[in-house]
């Protein structure tokens, strides 16, 4: 089988773990395509942080940090703490000792004129991606940065989410350099020819929302003939995980399983899915989508472990093939 | 008093440290600039490293590695040893978690479109020097790298002098980016309105060589009418450290304290020199170089600790002053 994965950081890594587990009993031989939000990428101390292509390769590499979901286990910051002597700012972002050497590593290839789908290429060696039938792409090899509007104007999306804890008032995302980017090299392609195309229980607006907003991206996502389905990041009204009901307030979308899914949008009507799975807290939302034309389902849906999330890939994959 | 010192790395850190004692106690509020060679510099792993700046910052900020000469005290290199796991080359070059810190600001401040002597303030206010009366400059703004000649092409000075141990037989020096480069803000300045110019026991080639081959350095040295006065790094026919009789070979300089003399030159001659301070053991150098028109003369110029170096110091003024 081939899957393609839209996906952001925590949920988005956590989701591919477990369809990796369920493909490999059912399905071995499969190819995972995972396509990454490069929305929240920043040059941090002269070197490029790419959050959810590191978290993403931490836990398919079997090395994040489990009970935080990003970053490495064991992780120190012995760099950090010393670079605070210096005051250059943003001491409130934790730059992990073990996760600047990937930093490190990324930046190198990067100065010596790699593309970043090239540079993830030669991160992911190392984590053994290839070897598990996943190729890791970044959304797009231009920069594109994640900028939210608040009072007084427009910050880095990192600082409005880890210094901010998402507290500001956020009007709007803007996207700085989306005009000057394209879908990475083979992302349109895995789009296209996948078997299904799946939108784990990621942040709806700023990682999805991003990955999609790429020029051509969207377009391919409602072109393909593959089954589109997605997880519901939104559970009995509350997200899961993370901050995404801020988002979805700064662009006027309820923290429902069903608003989130009218904002994707069913794909015949303009949107960009085929079905949508919601937690049996959610179950009322099913009936009423199913009502409306979409392939829906109820099932639990928290990603407790590898094996309770390679259920939910597999109830995601059984909503596709209907 | 205004003293200014062209340095390299190790020694010349050490050699100002001991200056700077001396002068604390004989002539307080005098200034000193130090002119870094920043020939050794290099981007590794897409950040900036400049050897010789951190070892005068370290050792003027009471922060070095005493035994080693360089580098921090207490250092570790848990970064690096993870590094190593992406294969990105130079694992023989040593990269510390504190050292990393300091090439991450200047990295940050470097690419914000600071010139590396202003990202160097900014580093050394961390370090006091200012409250020391000590100015740190580096040589040149623009890059300047030293390449050695080997069998096989040029390589890069570090790889060398650190990976190789200076160990391949070395051509002859090749300053890259020389012809671009000028004196940073405020060397010349520094030259010409010194009570003295003092050349430490460092490299004579590849540091202090590097320094004076700058556009407009040498000129300045020669032209100011400050006495020019230098320690030998050479002792009885050997380098005090360090492998400056291979780049002296390199040259066609006989390693000894004569030889570096007659390098440098005297000044009424068309040199850089007006005094040699070379070691007892040298006695007859400083005797016969007298004899020749130099200011010389021989005294204990082992740097054994900071006492040692000031009464070192001390001399060398003695000297300057005649």
């Amino acid at each position: 089988m081939k899957l393609t994965v839209l996906s952001g950081g925590v949920g988005g890594a956590r989701f591919t773990r477990g369809l990796l587990a369920h493909l490999a009993r059912t399905a071995p031989g499969s190819q995972v395509t995972v396509i990454a939000n490069t929305g929240d990428d920043m040059w941090l101390h002269g070197v490029r942080v790419c959050p959810d292509l590191d978290t993403l390769m931490y836990t398919l590499g079997g090395a994040v940090h489990e009970e935080q979901g990003w970053g490495r286990r064991e992780e120190s910051s012995r760099v950090s703490a010393d670079l605070a002597a210096y005051d250059v700012g943003w001491e409130w972002f934790t730059l992990g000792d073990l996760d600047l050497a990937t930093h490190l590593a990324r930046t190198q290839w990067l100065r010596e004129g790699l593309t970043l789908s090239e540079a993830t290429a030669r991160l992911s060696a190392r984590w053994r991606l290839a070897e598990q039938g996943v190729r890791l792409l970044p959304m797009s090899d231009q920069p594109v940065e994640t900028h939210v509007e608040v009072d007084g104007g427009l910050i880095h999306f990192e600082e409005w989410w880890v210094r901010h804890r998402a507290a500001l008032p956020a009007r709007r995302f803007v996207q700085v350099g989306l005009d000057r980017a394209s879908a990475a090299p083979g992302v349109l392609a895995a789009i296209t020819d996948a078997d299904a195309v799946l939108l784990p229980p990621s942040n709806p607006v700023v990682s999805v929302g991003t990955i999609l907003a790429v020029p051509g991206i969207r377009e391919a996502v409602r072109a393909t003939r593959a089954p589109v389905v997605g997880v519901s990041p939104i559970i009995g009204g509350a997200p899961v995980r993370g901050m995404a009901a801020e988002c979805l307030a700064a662009i006027g979308v309820s923290a429902t399983a069903e608003g989130v899914a009218r904002h994707y949008g069913l794909r015949e009507r303009g949107g960009v899915l085929d079905g949508w799975l919601v937690d049996t807290a959610d179950a009322a939302t099913a009936e009423l989508l199913a009502a409306d034309g979409w392939r829906s389902a109820a099932t639990d849906t928290l990603m407790r472990d590898v094996p309770a999330t390679a259920r939910i890939a597999a109830e995601l994959l059984a909503l596709a093939g209907r």
